[in-house]
C-alpha cells in the first residue's frame, strides 16, 4: 500500500524550549581532543569523582539476588527513612519519611513539583541567571518561568523584597536554588526565612533547590526545611555524592501534597531506577559520608586556588561563592559576547568554559562560567593557559 | 518571625490525574502475607524472573571503573547501535542508531513524544481499555486522551476505520500498542498499516507502544518500523527482558523530531541512568536474548495453561491473546462490579488481579486483568483456589 506522507508537527511549547547550547561547545572541544589537542574541561556540571566505593560495593551486594523490580512509586522505605535521618544528624530536623519522595534525580523532582502546582498560564519566579531547565519545567506543563534580574548586590540570589516587587495576580510559585547554578552564592537564612514567608503570604508556594547544599565551604549551613515545613525542597544524590549517572534525587514535600505527587510519580515515572535507590541508601552511610566530606575539602581547596587567580587575570567575580563547584564570572574586561570569548578560549587556549547564554537573559554575553569539577594541576594548568591567552600573541 | 499560614494551591490538571487503583488492592494483598496469609500475585504487570545473569555481570564489570557519569541525552552510541542491530537482527528492519533515544524507561519515551507532539487541547486517540499512564502522559501538556472502545469485534485494538470514525480537528495523533497492556492482543501488520495510512493521510502521527512486542507467542511478529518510518515507536527493557527496576527503555523517531527530541530529553531527564544503560547493551547480547527466548516459552506455556482454564471456570476471553503476559476476562458470569469481584477473590481465595478501572471506561465494572507472572505451578493453585470460590461454600 502506498504509505501517505506524513505531516511534520510540533506543539508550541517546543519553541520556547532551548537545548544546552553548552553541547555545540562541547562537541568541537571533543572534536579537538580527537585531533590531538589536550583540552582542560570547565565547562561540565558533574563532579570528576567517581561514584564512591562504599556505593559501588553496595551495589554489587544487591546484584547478588538479581531482584532488580519496580519499587514502590515513592521509593524504598528504608531510603526514605535513610534521607530522613540524613536530615536529623546533618541539620538536626525532623522530616517525616512519609514527606520524601525518591525521584529519577532532581530532575525527576523539579517536574514533580512544577506539575502539581502550576496551572497553565502561571507564572513561576526565578532568579536570572539560574539552571536553565528550570525553565523548562514550567514550559512543558503550559506555565510561565519568570527570570528575575540579579546580580552582585544581592549575592545573585532572590530577595524577599525582589518577590514582593515582581508578584502579580499569575505568580503561583517562587524557586530559589541555594547554593546556585551558575553562581555557586547561597540564600542566607533570614532571607531564605522572608522569601518563604513573602510567598505563603500571597498564596503562593516555595521550591528551593538544595542539591548543591552538601557542598557548602563557609558560613551557616542549613535547609530550607529548618525554617518551614510548606516549601517543596528539591535535593540529589548527584553533585555531593558524586552519582550523576545514577539517576536518583528526592523530594521533601508539605504533607498535603504527598498524595497528588505520588499518583504523578507513578503514571510518569513508576518509580526510581531501583540499583540507584540501593546505590542512594549506600550514599548516606557514614563511610561514604566521610568520603563525600573529604571531597568537599578537595572543591574548597580548588575554589580556594580559582577564584583569585581568575580575579588576577582581570575576570570580576564580586561576591565569593561559598558552594557548589562553579565561578560566574564577569568577562566585561575582555568581551561583550561570552559564545565568541567561549569559542575562541576553547580553539586558542584549550580550555572549555560555559558561555552565559546557558543560564537565562540577564547579561549573558557578559559572562561565562567556569566549572572546578577538575583537579587542581588542571586548574593551574588552565590558568596559565588562559593567561597567555589573555597576553595575547 | 511567625511565618503566615501556605495556601493549598494545586495545578487543575491533577483532578485528571488518576492513581493505581490496584495500589489498594496490592496494600490489602501485603496486609494479608503479613498477617500469615498466602497470596498468588496475578495484579502485577512485572515478569517475576530476575535480571538476566549476563546483564548482572556487565554491570558489575562496569562498576570496576566507577565512572557512572552522564551520558548524552540521546543515550550512550554504543547502545544506540546495538538497539539499531536489535532490529536489523530479529526484523531486517534497518533503523538508523541517529533516530534511536534511550530514554528512562518508556516511560520516558512515551513523555518525549507525547511533549513534542502535543499542543494544549488537541487530542490523543487510543484504544480503551489500554495502559493508564497514557492518558495521563497527554493531560500532564494539557492535551487530551481520547479512549475509543474497542472490544473483541476488533481484537480489543483499534482499526483503521475507527481512526478515521473518530478523528476531529482537533486530533493530533493516535496512540497503537501491540501487544497491548492489558489485553495481551496484537495489531496484525495490514491493519497497522492501513492505521499508519489514516493516520498520515489526516496530517497526524502515530505512536506505536511496542513495549511487550518481545513476547508474542503466535503469528506474524513485526514491529511498526517495518511498516512506516514516520512512527514513534517506544520500547523498553522491562518486560521482555524482565528488567523494570532499572527504568530503561527507548523511543524511535523519525529523523525531523530528533532535535526537539534531544532538548527535550536534556531538560527533562539529562540522560537515562548510566548503570542501566551498560545493563540494556549487555541485554542485546545473544547469551541474553537466548534466556529471553527460553522465558517468551515459559510465559507462553503459562498462557496455554491459564487462558483455557479460566474459560473452563467461566470466565470470558473471547479473542485469544497472542502476546504480553495479560488476559483481560469478561467476569459478567459472576459480577458486574469488577472491583468488589476482585477485593473478594483477594479476601476469600487469595488470588490478586486487577479490576478493570485502571485501564479506562469502556465496562471496567466487567473486566478484571489476570497477570500470568508467576510460576505455573503458582497458577494452578490460583485456578484451584477460584474454582473453590466460585462453586461457593
Amino acid at each position: 500500500m502506498p504509505m501517505p506522507e506524513a505531516r511534520f508537527r510540533l506543539a508550541p511549547r517546543m519553541a520556547e524550549i532551548q537545548p544546552f547550547y553548552v553541547m555545540e561547545l562541547l562537541g568541537r572541544a571533543k572534536a579537538l581532543e580527537a585531533a590531538g589537542r589536550d583540552i582542560v574541561h570547565m565547562e561540565v556540571g558533574e563532579p570528576d569523582f567517581p561514584t564512591p566505593e562504599p556505593v559501588l560495593e553496595a551495589v554489587r551486594e544487591a546484584l547478588e539476588h538479581g531482584r532488580m523490580f519496580y519499587t514502590p512509586a515513592l521509593g524504598m522505605p528504608e531510603l526514605r527513612a535513610a534521607i530522613a535521618g540524613f536530615y536529623r544528624d546533618r541539620y538536626g530536623v525532623e522530616v517525616a519519611p512519609e514527606r520524601i519522595l525518591v525521584t529519577p534525580g532532581a530532575s525527576g523532582a523539579l517536574q514533580l513539583a512544577t506539575a502539581v502546582l502550576l496551572a497553565p498560564g502561571e507564572a513561576l519566579l526565578m532568579a536570572d541567571p539560574g539552571y536553565p531547565c528550570n525553565r523548562h519545567f514550567a514550559r512543558l506543563v503550559e506555565a510561565r518561568a519568570v527570570g528575575v534580574p540579579v546580580g552582585p548586590e544581592s549575592g545573585y540570589q532572590l530577595t524577599a523584597a525582589q518577590v514582593e516587587a515582581h508578584w502579580t495576580a499569575e505568580t503561583a510559585a517562587v524557586l530559589v536554588a541555594s547554593p546556585s547554578n551558575p553562581t555557586g552564592t547561597v540564600v542566607e537564612r533570614a532571607e531564605m526565612a522572608a522569601i518563604a514567608a513573602a510567598v505563603h503570604r500571597r498564596g503562593g508556594r516555595l521550591l528551593v533547590d538544595e542539591i548543591y547544599n552538601g557542598l557548602v565551604y563557609e558560613g551557616d549551613v542549613t535547609t530550607a526545611l529548618a525554617i518551614t515545613d510548606e516549601a517543596f525542597v528539591i535535593n540529589s544524590f548527584s553533585k555531593y555524592f558524586g552519582m550523576t549517572g545514577w539517576r536518583i534525587g528526592w523530594l521533601v514535600a508539605p504533607p498535603a501534597y504527598v498524595r497528588d505527587l505520588e499518583k504523578l510519580a507513578q503514571n510518569l515515572f513508576i518509580s526510581a531506577p531501583t540499583p540507584s535507590q540501593y546505590a542512594a541508601l549506600a550514599a548516606l552511610r557514614p563511610e561514604t559520608l566521610a568520603i563525600a566530606e573529604e571531597r568537599r575539602l578537595a572543591f574548597r581547596e580548588r575554589r580556594d586556588y580559582l577564584l583569585p587567580a581568575l580575579r588576577e587575570l582581570g575576570f570580576r567575580i564580586p561576591v565569593t561563592p561559598q558552594g557548589a563547584f562553579y565561578l560566574y564570572a564577569d568577562i566585561s574586561a575582555f568581551s561583550d559576547d561570552s559564545h565568541r570569548f567561549a569559542m575562541d578560549l576553547l580553539e586558542r587556549a584549550g580550555v572549555a568554559v560555559t558561555p552565559g547564554l546557558d543560564f537565562g537573559a540577564n547579561a549573558p554575553g557578559r559572562h561565562v562560567r567556569f566549572a572546578y569539577t577538575t583537579s587542581l594541576p588542571r586548574l593551574e594548568e588552565a590558568v596559565a593557559r588562559i593567561r597567555a591567552y589573555l597576553e595575547g600573541p
